[in-house]
């Protein structure tokens, strides 16, 4: 190991790196020490590499867990700015590893990292060799809030980890560290007792208390301007806070206060650094951009209609971009072509992680010549009576540069005028096309846009190279410092990385000559059927949920390779199984035809790899990571349900809400009244609600919170709890997003709304609400989440979102806090807001959405209504009782209550319209039924408006009128909002 | 520098080295990491090397200057157990280096190690790289309280100096870093930073906060039982602590409070991890001894009288352990040859760093035999009256395993008895030899000894070799694990360093074959010899004052080497310019005939050496010392003397006892007090009492301490003091350690016990006793130097340690501390223990000693009868006038009056002594006049108890007799303590 890191540091020494050292504070991650986090800033150009310890005390497992320690060996490069080759610059230190990158299969896989304590981010991948994660590789975007500029490329390996698969070992402490020294034998001891403080023995209130000193000092630092031992102090509060954190002793609103206190520490420092590099005058100078490309200023010709090719070179990009970038570059190219006169063939486009190839067959070879008549004054001005030209016809012809006899006549509007035809030549295709693809790639934007050693250019990942012929006519294009070539990147290991490209003609065939399938649609059809193969070979058949457009997207031509695993690891849930395989190794799993779970998987490797080799590599990971969700398997079903919901009483919730144990008897307690409401009780609820939460205390979702839930009913179920308890534990958690599944048990639902009740309650009542972009506490999920089951169970409507907050607000109260009415107000109206913005999301007028909000308080209410209204919306009975209903509202004052006395009335229409109120039956629910029970309301109301003057000089007549309207009033009001609704349907 | 970093690192991983990562917390040497302090504990084998980036705040000098860092880099290594050529290896790490250890003077100079705050000492060398020290090289010998078995070698470079050197730059920042990017463009902002924190911005209170949050959780840890954490946190106290050292915030009551609580953290660290591995069962396994060496069964045999040579071979001796091995090996061989039969010539030993040469000339080829005469029985019972042998002889025979008829006679006090006469055959040269080297050289002992791989042997520094020959006959000596082989080493850098020997003759010759000069007044000849002709050639002549003894001693063969320096030095003041010379180059200063210095300085290289190349390395080193004394001496200069003293006033001195500023002003106070007992106050004293300690504020006694005193005197001349005010200020330091100069005028004196009184007085009243080996304040220096001060001016006798003491106190208490009366007393004895050891040491009779102890509250009175006692010792008067006062003092009860009535006294014997009595003068003061004028007591005391009975039956002429006597008691009571001197003289 020692070894690698030496062979590390002359790699890139070699390649112009500083060497420094470790820092001498914890860090959490190379990327904390000065020679990353400060150097990035500003215009000085830097390229450093060192070896970090990274302390994760949350890491720590006593060196119990093969793969976590709570000090790892991170190995960080930085090079400043974008050398414009780093990908290339990184896969060379892999060989100087030892690493044969021709006959593994090494990736880039999508990972944006975000360091909000640091107020930093960046885009860039997570580097896979056999499917282990072994390095990040980021392009740094921001730090300390401020934008890079020049970016800096960030590369970080991790060191164990690429040991552990060059060596074959399955456990760090069996690391060979140096010759006849094993990992464990050098660092084992250290690892348990750094654990075991971490862990088990740090003083909570001493650590406390250090994180306040070291805040202080870093203040006060900033305040004596030297960012340097306030940067000290910041990365101090920042391992003290991770300690705190690793000890469980860190509430949810703690952890939000420190990380803001931390970032905006870290803000200053960036700021300040920068100021005083300023002030030093830049000592290491200014780094330079690339230059710009330029642009020929003629343009070769070609002869006959051709082939154009066009190829965006780019790092790898993530699946989704490939998708979205062939469907944007399409559009782009189409739309462009289509604003020429250039005649050509249908723009066809293929996107791979690396490429978007555009082929547009029969461009013409130029564009055809136009015509373009410039209208000048009339004849009748034109020429005096003489018939000589006037000084207006003169002064046109100046204008135009040609003389008055060259200009003819046209006849506009029956008026005719003189004027001139000019001839506006078609370009050459070579220039059009030179001109628009270049605008096509400055214009490229994705979700996610970064910058790198372009200065103008932006895009998801960097754009590297362009190709683009005409035919075999190479065309020149020019955008920012990128110059197309007649040449194109195949896999970067082939012998040839970079390859001539003679013509258009055939490119897709050219390409798949090296070993690159530009259709997204083979290389998916490929998987499919290599898979498939393989998995029939083990007799079954591959699940291709979830993954399959991602992996078609993560290589540029798939193999499959068929993996196993141990079959011993079917014990566990497939749901863990298949978890890990999808989320994090994007594997397919391979299922029996009865649809349990076979012992494989099939992983994609990214072209011509040394199959045994990879597949090898594929399973060691799978191995581990399966490895460790059986460890804590076992351990949690050796532990009695009660034990595990014991646990939670260590894990503080939220300040002033006390522990999770606490916040989950609220929810218990919560879902029970709720259920009272609804007379839904029942035991199955009253078990649940005992038992709520209990996983959280579990090993397995400690270390994989996103199988809360799952677990619960894993573990529920094998305890001997009724089917419709473990379910109803599932539940609770669901959702967990936007568009997760929802619950569909009525106690799953009552626990899914206590839960999210209670955080909403909880949180608003200490002043935790969210502000624009932050919700640390996801509350937005929480207020989606629990608008979501009211709609999915009208069965459940008695339980409006006020109801339900106060009840949550009284079982808070129980506990100690009070929760002031305007806390739950706020709470409710935030509740309704996303709800209103759920309307909207699934495209509902927004007229219409604003009409039923009143009704929000039950959602299903609403959502009825709103069905209604949506389709009484193109019924004209309907739009006329809307209108009649419009001018009763428009006219009656509001103070005007709606009664009145019936005698007063006399005239005929208001006599017949007092007999057509008094008809609708009274009682009437919901839009449609009020429809139909108040149609016979229109031509009263209208005969009443044409025939009667509502004003009467009586005045008990007119009050009685007023109140016969006011009365109409009423019976609709309950129905929906009539004002926000409007006119729109009259 | 970061290739010479990866270089070391090569070089040593090629060795064996695991290379392990800078420690992750502030550590101010590489030898904190514990990769080095916790792994040298124990028996487990490691060799490990590594980057340790050092932090030492009191470094901090905001980067200007050229030396000095508050972080400098050191590259570790430790080797344990010691491989046995340590010395060799490391030159080949600096040949790694680049460096030509051939033309360069690398030189090994005693340099021992020790950190009270880590429990930790070894011993070793600095070495010096052209008189600049580059690393430093300790034999480990104990860490955390524990002896260390097998001990480690530790190597640490100095990395920045050794670049200084190797790029010919004169200031850190110009160290080329790496390619384009110097050390000061990497680093600078963060040591100007980092200095702005340490020196000027750290907060105090903080800080303190800090090291007690830190230390409490190191003792939470140690009972957690988990050394690693805790020594974490150990180190962070330490850093904390050094923080607070370098803000001036630590008072020397909390550095010692501080260090022993470090201290004891540290050993019970030390404890707990060497438990704690042995309960993991030595993961590493149990590091090896090398094999003990062994003896023939037979020895050789040489046939004529031939020289003996005996070669002990070791790392460089400390200079005064050449000389003092020297002679004990010396008396040794010929004491140990004395005790055999083995004729010999005269025994001749000489000395270098490497080696003790042994030759002994005309050492017989045997020891002749020896004839042994056994006693029987007398004849009278051997042979019965038939003349036949009795059962007696017989059996007497039978024992000695010889017949009877074999047996011979001897008389004895003139008794004949049967006897046998046996032969002891003379042993051979080479196995007499053999023993008694063996002996010599496991009996070796220094002052101070160290262990090494060996696991028997102890000395001041490594053995490594042993040459026994006898005339050209190999002699096998066998000690531990050391066999004698016919080889010497040379010079390390010779082509080939191991040479053969083939005989012992001519060997002084031999070596100097091989550039050695074996003998120390050859080499000290040839130094004098040549720095003369060198100092002539620049019409200057050598003062050897000092350092010739050492420099003698530090070499094999001198190379005296002529260097300079700029004119420009010669500025400051001679002693500076000399102290550094001699106490850190150990160069000769060269001088004018007028005996000032010239800009010239002679160093002594070890044997062939590139001399240009080494006399630029050496001026640049001292150029570097003199920049920065000049530095400071010109800043100095421009400060006023008040302000300098008003800087005093920042320098905290002790808990309870106020800042520097304060002791300054009780110094003054107390002088001015003490000069008022004695009558000598003047204006000298009044105005250096103003100025006292005033130099403790200027930058060149912070720099270099050691120059108090001298500073005070430089700068107070300069600053146009009288000279008598000057001398004073000077003199108050004086005496610095034992066997120093002593105040030669009366206001110096004055201020020197005022100086030492203040401090006994203040520490002893908060309870700052020395304790055991225990002395962090220099109690003991200040009490010898006080009374050392005392006796050399009895004109000061009336200033007894009692008055000096209590007026000491009474200042203290002015400002606030009341200093109890058992403080006094205690601080008094201490005094008083502190001049017995004194006088005992310096050879007087402990007895004369304990009889003048009772006067030692005034030292020079005391010391004055101890003379006269001494001188009367061998006078038979006195002896009898001794013995007369004894039998005196032993009849009579202690109780008893010295009243009498005289008419009770009637026999002539006691008329007469009341007469002698009578006849002693009043008012005889010290002993000399004492017993002139009781001389004539001794025969009337003497008949006194011959004739009377001092019991008498008749009570009143008992009384007056036991009060005769008793007058005669306390006569001579305050001459001396007579029951202590005893009757030794009688």
């Amino acid at each position: 190991m020692q070894d690698a890191l030496l062979a590390l540091t002359r790699y890139w020494t070699e390649r112009g790196c500083v060497v420094v050292q470790p820092y001498n504070t914890e860090v959490g991650a190379g990327t904390l020490n000065p020679a990353t986090v400060l150097r990035v800033l500003g215009p000085e150009p830097w390229r450093v590499s060192y070896v970090e310890p990274s302390v994760r005390p949350d890491d720590a497992r006593y060196g119990e867990n093969p793969n976590r320690l709570q000090t790892h060996t991170q190995f960080q490069v930085i090079l400043k700015p974008d050398p414009g080759d780093p990908q290339e610059l990184y896969l060379g230190s892999l060989e100087a590893l030892g690493i044969d990158v021709r006959a593994h299969d090494v990736r880039f896989v999508e990972d944006n990292w975000a360091s909000p304590a640091l107020g930093a981010w960046g885009l860039g991948w997570e580097v896979w060799l056999d499917g282990l994660e072994i390095t990040q590789f980021t392009y740094f975007q921001q730090a300390g809030g401020m934008s890079l500029d020049p970016v800096s490329v960030e590369v970080t390996y991790g060191i164990e980890r690429i040991m552990m698969a060059l060596q074959g070992v399955d456990h760090f402490k069996d690391i060979a560290y140096a010759p006849g020294i094993s990992y464990g034998e050098a660092f084992g001891q250290a690892e348990y007792e750094m654990s075991r403080y971490y862990l088990d023995d740090a003083d909570v209130e001493a650590n406390k208390r250090l994180f306040e000193e070291y805040a202080s000092e870093a203040r006060r630092m900033l305040d004596a301007r030297l960012p340097v031992p306030a940067h000290n102090y910041v990365l101090k509060c920042s391992h003290t806070f991770n300690v705190l954190d690793a000890r469980g002793a860190i509430s949810t609103t703690e952890r939000a206060r420190a990380f803001g206190r931390m970032r905006g520490l870290a803000r200053e420092v960036a700021q300040l650094w920068a100021a005083r590099r300023e002030e030093l005058g830049h000592p290491l100078g200014i780094a330079e951009a690339p230059a710009a490309a330029t642009l020929p200023t003629t343009f070769a010709e070609v002869g006959e209609p051709s082939t154009a090719l066009f190829e965006i070179g780019t790092e790898e990009l993530p699946p989704a971009e490939v998708t979205r970038t062939v469907e944007a570059v399409g559009k782009a190219v189409a739309d462009k072509l289509g604003a020429t006169r250039l005649a050509h063939g249908a723009v066809e486009v293929h996107g791979t992680p690396r490429r978007i190839v555009v082929l547009v067959p029969d461009v013409a070879p130029r564009e055809p010549d136009a015509e373009k008549t410039v209208r000048g004054p009339r004849v009748s001005a034109a020429f005096d009576a003489d018939g000589n030209p006037t000084k207006a016809v003169q002064g046109f012809a100046r204008g135009q540069g040609v003389d008055v006899a060259a200009l003819g006549r046209v006849t506009e509007n029956g008026v005719e005028h003189v004027a001139l035809v000019r001839t506006d030549p078609g370009r050459g295709a070579v220039e059009v096309l030179s001109g628009l693809l270049g605008e096509v790639v400055s214009e490229l934007r994705a979700e996610k846009n970064m910058k790198w050693n372009d200065p103008k250019l932006s895009f998801t990942r960097p754009i590297r190279w362009l190709l683009a012929l005409l035919g075999g006519t190479p065309v020149p294009v020019a955008v920012s410092t990128l110059a197309a070539e007649p040449k194109t990147r195949v896999h970067r290991t082939a012998a040839t990385p970079v390859v001539e490209v003679s013509t258009a003609d055939g490119y897709l065939e050219f390409l798949a000559g090296h070993g690159i399938d530009a259709s997204a649609e083979r290389r998916r059809a490929a998987i499919v059927e290599r898979a498939e193969e393989l998995a029939a070979s083990v007799g079954g058949v591959v699940d291709f949920d979830g993954v399959l457009d991602e992996v078609t997207n993560l290589v540029e031509r798939p193999t499959p390779i068929l993996g196993s695993f141990e079959e011993r690891y079917l014990e566990l849930p497939a749901q863990i199984l298949t978890t890990v395989m999808r989320k994090h190794q994007r594997y397919l799993p391979v299922r029996a035809a009865d649809g349990s779970l076979l012992p494989h998987f099939v992983a994609v490797a990214n072209g011509e790899v040394d199959v045994d080799l990879v597949r090898a590599g594929n399973e060691a990971v799978l191995r581990a990571r399966y490895e460790d969700a059986a460890f804590f398997w076992r351990a949690d079903l050796r532990t009695p349900l009660a034990d595990m919901k014991a646990g939670l009483e260590k894990l503080t919730f939220a300040d002033k809400l006390g522990s999770m144990a606490d916040r989950a008897g609220r929810i218990a307690a919560l879902a029970g009244r709720l259920a009272d409401v609804v007379g839904a009780a029942d035991d199955t609820l009253a078990r649940a609600g005992e038992l709520a939460k209990f996983d959280l205390g579990s090993q397995m979702v400690i270390e994989l919170s996103s199988l809360a839930g799952v677990m619960a009913r894993e573990y529920a179920e094998r305890a001997g709890e009724t089917p419709e308890v473990a379910r109803a534990l599932w539940e609770m958690e669901l959702p967990r997003s936007a568009g997760d599944a929802l619950p569909s048990s009525t106690p799953g639902a009552l626990l899914s709304l206590a839960d999210r009740f209670d955080l909403l309650a909880g949180l608003f009542g200490i002043g935790a609400n969210p502000t624009g972009s932050s919700d640390p506490f996801g509350l937005r999920r929480a207020a989606l989440g629990a608008v979501s089951v009211l709609r999915a169970f009208p069965g459940l409507k008695g339980i409006t979102l006020t109801r339900a907050l106060s009840l949550a607000a009284q079982e808070v109260g129980a506990q100690g806090l009070d929760v002031s009415a305007d806390a739950l107000d706020a709470a409710r109206e935030f509740a309704v807001r996303r709800y209103e913005q759920q309307l909207l999301d699934a495209g509902h007028d927004h007229r219409f959405v604003n009409a039923v909000l009143p009704l929000a308080d039950a959602p299903a209410v609403a959502d009825t209504t709103l069905t209604e209204l949506t389709e009484l919306a193109g019924n004209p009975d309907f739009a006329a009782l809307v209108a009649a209903l419009q001018r009763v509202r428009r006219i009656v004052p509001a103070d005007t209550a709606g009664d009145y006395d019936p005698q007063a009335l006399v005239e005929p229409a208001e006599v017949a319209l007092h007999k057509a109120v008094a008809d609708v039956p009274a009682g009437v629910t919901g839009l449609a039924a009020f429809a139909a029970a108040a149609s016979g309301l229109t031509t009263p109301v209208n005969t009443f408006f044409d025939e009667v003057l509502v004003m009467a000089e009586d005045a008990d007549v007119r009050r009685a009128r007023l109140g016969l309207l006011a009365a109409i009033r009423d019976l609709a009001a309950p129905v929906l909002d009539w004002q926000a609704l409007g006119t729109a349907l009259g």
